[in-house]
């Protein structure tokens, strides 16, 4: 096994080329393209190797987040043909400037350099992270986790073929071979040879990453989302988009996991709600939602009566935290106190109280009258996306090409001096 | 002494009405600078105590650096006024998409929040600091240092007044009265208080935030700037660089510290340099600048020969490393593996050369032809700066108000879901 450090040595070394190399990207992302899908028969067998060693480890969902087919793989190579085609962030200037002294002053989009990413399970991350990276002007290095080792492996495989295909050194694509804790840990304190680490994953690891990391590192995903029901809201339309926020798809980050109710409607919206979630989704063959309610809303509709930590959970499952505010106000200051800053969203018919809300929600996405689960790179025209930021440094929500730049200042002159 | 966790926690508690009174701001930067003006002989007062208790203890240098005059309080009311009138980031719509299913996505500036600057010495880096922060939104908390804790207080009455005059709470600028280590710690690790720290200080301060801050912090400020002299410069044009970027103020981070230069022009080159540096300085009544060589400029050129630390130091004095290379790819790798990543030059008539330092030199600045002197928020258009950013993420070279601002998503719709 190489070591992680030797790795890094490597794809540090492999950046100028990469640089120097702009106008071969695409070519290259093609290459990759095409390799996937020619080097299909040894990604299969090695994904059938991962899936029948974690059978029986893992539960049915995990199994399916792991599986390869003809059909997924198709879909990557398509996917990086769409990055291919993207607008291209490197190089862009940003501001141009010319000052009476006669210097010229662009301020130029720049790639960070070695982008890393520790992500979990799902293999198509393995292409998607380093075709994001490769198109904007990164090298990157990728630490996936154990139970896809074997079919990470396999894909990093055919992207270094095509990258070769293209001219260019496969040690761009940096793939550690160590799927311990220690090789992550190794990752966050690489200063000097990692520009931006990118955890993907679970709570632990994103904690982890905050904690101990000495390279720059961009918080993930936790998404404790906030859906408040003003008093004017349009309440069809606040049922649906409630049901659509929490039931869509609840294990990921932008589904609901709170929602606020104004007093004054709760006695007539409440009620609806309960049917809504519970006995209409179970007359449909649908997973119904256990609600846990607040005392104000549990002397409303029947429910599970919320704990100390109801209402700053990720469930990521068919529960939803209720609650009862006296306002906006109210609204606001709960959400700022118990929000992770990922999306929330204010349903209303009184643009004041929709103009107090996107002041004063610090969250990376604010919506009027529309479900979170919007907050994702394509939904938002991105494109793609590497991860949804919940910092406010560097980038906010969804991180696509741009965000995986920096920018520099170019200075022209002619002899100028201070 | 009021703790430091009292007044974070009141200037937290004060944010929303900043944010809520955008259209004040503007307002209350006049009323500081009347304030500045009325209070002056307070301010006058403080500051005396602070430079007779001073005195004996610093250097003339850092006594005048520390020493405010009537017309240096009036320069600090003109420097408020001027930022006054720059383009205010705040709510700023940086990217508008409409997408197809209706919903309208604004990617649009907002302040970062609670902006903390920990900052030595010059008593008007505290209004400079406070009239920034409030210009693009933000509110701040200001911990100086303890040979101007006097001067610093006083300057903070006077713009508590100013924003009170505004009719905006005080607490938008939060003053630390304890002026130990333990205080700049509290601030690094006040996660949920501070949403960006700047260190405005010496290596260490930067060091000891690079290390332990728990809260966003920017590295500002090291700068072991280089300047490559490549073969086909134009010599006289070199020399006044040089001289410009290592003479004009070599205790500032944007001075050079190290000149490299091709081979092929060294043996005329160096002599010419050498007696610029030394003779012709002394003979001008000048301070000779003490050039230290790497073996083969000593070959050339009398001066001191480098030791192993020379190559990576910032001496923020009349001191210049001198190296020769072979190339313009060996002085980019040099300059990859000794720059801070501040501002680095290349003095070259030739396009390739310009073209290959520009792309593959990874700072902040990088200029063509021009003294790194310039490396400055005035000097770049910004009008003004907070500090000079050394990192890559958010923000890189002088921080203006849109860097002190960060973004959100704002998004409408009519009820969509997905």
């Amino acid at each position: 096994m190489r070591s992680t450090h030797d790795i890094l040595l490597e794809t540090r070394a492999a950046l100028p080329t990469l640089t120097a190399s702009r106008e071969r990207k695409n070519a290259a992302l093609a290459a990759i393209a095409d390799r996937l899908l020619s080097e299909q028969d040894d990604i299969l067998a090695a994904n059938r190797e991962d899936v029948e060693a974690s059978r029986g480890r893992y539960g049915e969902v995990m199994l399916d987040r792991l599986t390869l087919t003809p059909e997924r793989i198709a879909g990557m190579a398509q996917g990086v043909r769409e990055v291919a085609v993207l607008p291209d962030p490197e190089g862009k200037v940003l501001r141009r400037v010319e000052r009476p002294n006669g210097l010229v002053i662009e301020k130029t989009s720049v790639p960070l350099g070695v982008v890393a990413i520790i992500y979990e399970s799902r293999p198509n991350v393995t292409s998607d992270a380093a075709v994001l990276a490769l198109k904007s002007g990164n090298a990157v290095i990728l630490r996936g986790g154990r139970e896809a080792f074997r079919s990470n492996a396999a894909i990093v495989r055919a992207i270094h073929l095509g990258l070769e295909d293209a001219g260019l050194p496969s040690a761009l694509v940096g793939f550690v071979e160590d799927t311990d804790h220690a090789s992550a840990e190794e990752l966050m304190k690489a200063v000097g040879l990692v520009d931006l680490l990118i955890p993907r994953g679970g709570a632990g690891l994103i904690r982890r990453c905050t904690e101990s990391a000495k390279v720059p590192c961009i918080q993930t995903g936790t998404g404790i989302c906030h859906i408040y029901v003003d008093a004017s809201a349009d309440l069809d339309k606040a049922l649906n988009i409630i049901e659509n926020a929490k039931t869509s798809r609840p294990s990921v980050c932008n589904a609901e996991e709170v929602l606020l109710v104004h007093k004054d409607i709760a006695p007539v919206f409440l009620p609806r709600l309960h049917a809504r979630l519970t006995e209409e989704r179970q007359a449909r063959g649908m997973i119904p939602v256990e609600l846990r309610l607040d005392p104000r809303a549990a002397a409303i509709i029947p429910g599970t009566p919320a704990g100390d930590k109801d209402f700053d959970t990720e469930f990521l499952d068919y529960i939803l935290a209720v609650g009862i505010v006296d306002s906006t106000d109210d609204a606001i200051a709960h959400i700022g106190k118990h929000s992770t800053g990922h999306s929330d969203a204010i349903l209303t018919r009184d643009d004041e109280s929709a103009a107090k809300f996107t002041a004063l929600v610090d969250s990376a996405a604010v919506y009027v009258n529309v479900s979170t689960r919007f907050t994702d790179g394509g939904e938002f025209g991105l494109g793609c996306e590497m991860g949804i930021s919940t910092q406010k440094l560097h980038a906010r929500g969804p991180m696509g090409l741009e965000e995986l730049n920096t920018y520099k200042y170019i200075i022209r002159g002619d002899g100028q001096t201070r």
